[in-house]
């Protein structure tokens, strides 16, 4: 046999065994929005700013108090909550549910890739922002800090196959989970409430790199 | 090498190859619910029998147009349907977002098995029935007429594993997905709402058992 090729698979089998010792928490996303300042303040009125209901994982963000609606041309959402904290551009993320519910057609998207996406209405308290873009259904992805994504072996970009609800009925394996690498991340597998549920996965519940 | 262990991966190659070149039709399961003749004439009235909306891919089956509602401890949900016929047991079917909204813990099961399942509350224009047990999250399963299983060559009861949304952003593998095999019935993978939008899959959309 090709010594070149043994080394390889070897390696391969290696690394599989290194990833599979570490889970990779989940954490589920609910529909959410970002917004600009500006986009906040329309809502919101101009002398108001956004106050933290509680953190999420990924440091220094948050889940604001201020809540708005999400109106679409076949229906409504409302109760829909700001991630903060502000961002350079306004971005509103749903299921696959939620966008039948609006009668809207998003593409699934890496946040903050917004060419060619729809765009939906906002009502807040004090006004109202029709965005033009900036609305996507998340593609899947997991959240690593620099030196997590060391210790994984994976790369800013790069896609990986997920195992999620090992051991249950609704073990699955996802594709494609997209890989972001940053300083400020924190290791955290994100799904939206859908996916979760398809693989009988709850916030904190283990993932495995396959 | 070990001839017979080499004939049964030849064996596995080619099961594989062949699979791979049979696509099973995607059929998504809105909540839904079976009943006895008895609970559906609680619920219309003694004079009523079910009247046909529109047929589903089962053979024999159908949607019907008369409504009711489901009644859990945290909230309810309005415009149920029944599939009928009748049947020697009542069943109520929901998607794991539809149990948070009743407030409701419901086994992931096999149509049927129902021993140790929670009950429900059904609310209908003319009378309620408190099921004590029949509440399910439908495992995931592919209906095959006896000739296709076959073709496949699965047995009832088997679980294999299918993939969904090929080559699209959402592509999965959902695992122990239950053969069910049965002259009156036709090939059909039974994925809930949330399954099939986590995968990206419409009605009729292929899936693969790999």
């Amino acid at each position: 046999m090709d010594e070149t090729l043994v080394k390889a698979m070897v390696e391969d089998i290696k690394l599989r065994e290194e990833r599979s010792a570490m889970p990779v928490p989940v954490g589920i996303s609910n529909r959410h929005v970002h917004l600009t300042k500006e986009d906040f303040k329309t809502l919101f009125g101009a002398d108001c700013d956004d106050t933290q209901l509680k953190p999420v994982k990924q440091p220094g963000q948050y889940a604001c108090n201020e809540l708005f609606d999400l109106e679409g041309p076949k229906g409504s959402i409302k109760g829909v909550r700001m991630i903060g904290p502000y961002r350079k551009y306004s971005q509103v993320e749903v299921s696959a549910a939620d966008a039948r519910r609006l009668g809207v057609e998003p593409p699934i998207r890496d946040s903050g890739k917004l060419e060619n996406t729809p765009g939906i209405k906002l009502v807040g308290p004090k006004g109202t922002v029709t965005l033009t873009r900036g609305l996507i259904m998340s593609k899947r992805h997991i959240h690593f800090q620099t030196r997590e994504a060391e210790a994984f072996k994976v790369k800013d970009g790069q896609e990986v196959r997920v195992l999620c609800g090992r051991g249950t009925e609704r073990e699955a394996i996802y594709e494609r989970v997209l890989c972001r690498v940053l300083d400020s991340f924190s290791l955290e597998l994100h799904l939206d409430v859908e996916e979760a549920n398809a693989a009988g996965m709850k916030n904190g519940d283990p993932a495995f790199i396959v």
